[in-house]
């Protein structure tokens, strides 16, 4: 069937899933699920010798489903090593429920080929595993979850966790963990969290066993059956940059330098906003921006959410931003913060995004800056494909925020190299366009037609604005007409949209 | 039948439940409950204008069960507020689940004798409420829980809440509460917590509504449905006493002494050892004492737990305690000093000493003071009957801590007034002996029999060790035997031990 945003979905794929039907169509009472838990008596010890104890205590056994969190990023040991030890004991055909992979999960494909792992939900997949995925090894689809989204999943139990493996970079022996006072910190736990919560095993994995109790504590030791102390937990350099250097980039500034002028024209800029930037060249410039503007007209955040950043930091204690609410730290300044800085509140993927909850943080969001792959000229995104359809991105909130906020801002170049990034039809939606109010490219910016009151705002202060479409044609025009990618019938991907609907499918490319 | 304390179980009480077999005889897996959420989605309002739009908002109807918390104790206006307002909308047949009832909560008596409710299940009751449920006014009888009972019966839905009703001293408009940062501020709402995270309808009442976000909050967003502004919340004098006196009473003085004698000649009292002490004139004598001998031997403890009072915030302001673990607060130094001092950590009732989730801070208890209304030769102790059957007394966290702490000590004078505090066999038992180590009194010391090793450490240092019988002897000498009580059949109450089993039952008195 072709369902709401025109993506056609596989009859197949919807036996026991529903197509899109709108970012908040969705509006049933939800029941959340039930963990199953072995309580622990006085004197009871969980502090165990090593990964293979730990595995066989919880009575890990073929067919179920293990989750781990992705909070060490590209310095992630404890996945690898996890899943060595599970291939080593012969468990086979286990579903991989991880908040998400990265280039480091390489030895994935060597599981998938072995029957250790059969499916997969992720928010991202990157180099040679998503390349892998994208050819077709995994017998089912990889099931591709918003951070939001997946913490639905998990409380509903679309995602039941039979065991959740959590590395964590400060643990005691009764499983108080937490994401400082480590060797290789990484600051929030916040998707660790979800799982520790609705897991029916929880093991922590730590390289820093500290004094008990250690407090205070992401994950508490009333969600931890096990501990394992073991050598490393990830290398600290890959999990969090060591210094986050503004873009000197001419064209990423550029972009920056109008998102900021797109969000400051608005009327959600105002003292008491709220918003969530990013990660990226020009996400960090838009916060560098908007700062000043800040400055400029005295306006103070009420508060800044997301993936957190040093700018973000260095606004919250210069007083500009009065809360962060923290799911994870991009960089060293925002993860040795978190400990130190009592207005930087630690949050669950839950509290973050989860559409079915009484009402998460994201919700509140004023103002969001998010990047993409491919914009289309529907205004839906594409964060998750390259332009020859293979899988190379992540999900991450990107739909989520982009929901929730009031201005949805896309920052993106009209072109990377030979590739238009304003397209006719993005090769796979993550976020649908009714979700985006505006595009920021180099040369203009496009409103969606939906908000006429921006197109007002904005031609008021002399904004470069253009149609969605004539930033297309620009693009096309530079770089040529893009070829068609050639698809064969097998889904190697299915895009579940945050509230637990199908937007897209990824097919296997020819 | 007779469970395994020798305590008669009416056979029609254990139609669905199971008779007491043991302190930690449990060993069952547990299924938590599953409330169900209706998702609250950007720009939804939680905000409502009076107590009757909430009620009638959350759909309450006859038959159903609502739940309040105990924190604003004496002072509480929620509680009688919230009935009285259901009470007119002609709302009938409610199970009151509430946290605990005092004796501001004497207009229930109406709302039960009217139909409003009728089954109860608390902490604690007092005053002309608990007499009148005692004289049979219930419908069914009232079932007595401890605290980490309660939050274990909320969480596996042996208590299924419908509706929450929590009074907060702050709250911002999409329900994130906090305990302080009002008018009427109490500290911790460790009770409250739980009801926010299994009710499936939860509405904040508070006289302070604060910006958003108000953070930290002790009940977050994403639990809370509406919320609404009410004129008062409570009386700040009823709610937290303003200072707390140390005892002058030489009995008192004397029993705290000889306790803290015991717990410093024990093999717990050690660097790094734990302890929870209480409230009363004797407990707060014993935080004193032992204070001097810790700084004496250079002790300090890892953690502190508890109903928090002004002699445990000192001694973590001065580093005698590391961490303080608080599920409610007794006086206005604690509850000021929470908001403050981030090495006092607020917990609910489940990481305080629910038994079934994977290790309440309980369990790791060394050291726990308690008093009791009287205790018998089997050293069973009853906090919840008086000497003529009545119910006038708290279960509190008595049973709870008792069975987790390596050293468990009960503190009472020989007798009170007229009236022997050991005895043969108490009217009502909360706790079994088998949890209790140590009876301390103004004239002796005894020790459970089951703790030789104990019973050699305190003849060590020469305290004055006595049998159970010699005391209860002692006690009947100077006022004789106690008549015995003459009860009906009919059971006015029933006690739940903190796994769910049947301790005990309170019948009506003749």
């Amino acid at each position: 069937m072709i369902n709401i945003i025109g993506r056609e979905i596989p009859d197949g794929i919807l036996k026991d899933r529903k197509p899109f039907e709108g970012q908040f169509a969705f509006s049933d009472e939800i029941v959340k699920t039930t963990p199953k838990i072995k309580p622990v008596k006085p004197g009871e010890n969980k502090l165990l010798r090593s990964i293979e104890e730990a595995i066989l205590k919880t009575g890990l056994k073929d067919g179920m489903t293990i989750s781990f969190h992705h909070h060490f990023r590209e310095g992630d040991y404890i996945l690898n090593n996890v899943l060595g030890v599970i291939a080593k004991l012969g468990i086979k055909d286990l579903t991989l429920a991880t908040s998400s992979l990265g280039s480091v999960h390489k030895p994935l494909i060597e599981h998938i080929k072995n029957g250790v792992i059969s499916k997969i939900t992720t928010s991202g997949l990157r180099g040679a595993l998503a390349e892998a995925i994208s050819s077709g090894i995994l017998k089912e689809p990889v099931i591709v979850r918003s951070h939001g989204g997946r913490a639905r999943a998990v409380e509903c139990g679309d995602i039941k966790i039979d065991v959740a493996f959590l590395g964590a970079p400060a643990s005691d022996e009764y499983g108080n963990a937490s994401g400082t006072r480590g060797k290789a910190n990484c600051g929030s736990l916040g998707y660790a969290m979800v799982d520790a919560k609705y897991a029916d095993k929880v093991v922590i994995l730590t390289d820093c066993l500290v004094e008990f109790p250690n407090m205070p504590a992401s994950i508490d030791q009333t969600y931890v059956d096990y501990v394992v102390k073991i050598d490393s937990i990830g290398d600290p350099a890959g999990i969090a940059s060591g210094a986050t250097r503004y873009t000197k980039n001419p064209k990423e500034l550029l972009i920056a330098e109008n998102a900021s002028k797109a969000i400051t024209a608005s009327p959600y800029f105002k003292d008491g906003y709220s918003f969530q930037t990013g990660s990226g060249g020009s996400a960090l410039a838009v916060t560098r921006f908007l700062r000043e503007e800040m400055l400029k007209r005295d306006i103070k955040a009420s508060f800044a959410l997301g993936g957190i950043t040093k700018p973000m930091i260095e606004m919250l204690e210069e007083g500009l931003i009065k809360h962060i609410y923290d799911v994870q730290d991009f960089d060293l300044v925002s993860v040795n913060s978190i400990g130190n800085n009592p207005m930087q509140h630690e949050i669950d993927a839950s509290f973050y995004a989860n559409p079915h909850n009484k009402g998460c943080i994201a919700n509140k969001l004023d103002v969001v800056v998010l990047s993409a792959l491919e914009i289309d000229t529907k205004f839906n995104v594409n964060v998750m494909t390259g332009s020859d359809g293979v899988l190379r991105g992540a999900s991450g909130g990107h739909s989520d925020t982009a929901a929730c906020a009031k201005l949805t801002v896309i920052v993106t170049p009209l072109i990377r190299g030979r590739i238009p990034c304003i397209v006719e039809d993005v090769n796979t939606v993550i976020t649908p366009g009714e979700s985006i109010d505006v595009v920021v490219t180099e040369v203009g910016i496009a409103v969606n037609p939906r908000r006429t009151d921006l197109l007002e705002s904005f031609k008021a202060v002399n904004l470069p604005v253009k149609s969605i479409e004539e930033l297309k044609d620009k693009a096309y025009s530079i770089v040529g007409i893009p070829d068609k990618i050639e698809y064969e019938g097998e889904v190697v991907g299915i895009i579940e949209y945050r509230d637990g609907s199908i937007i897209d499918v990824v097919k296997k490319v020819k």
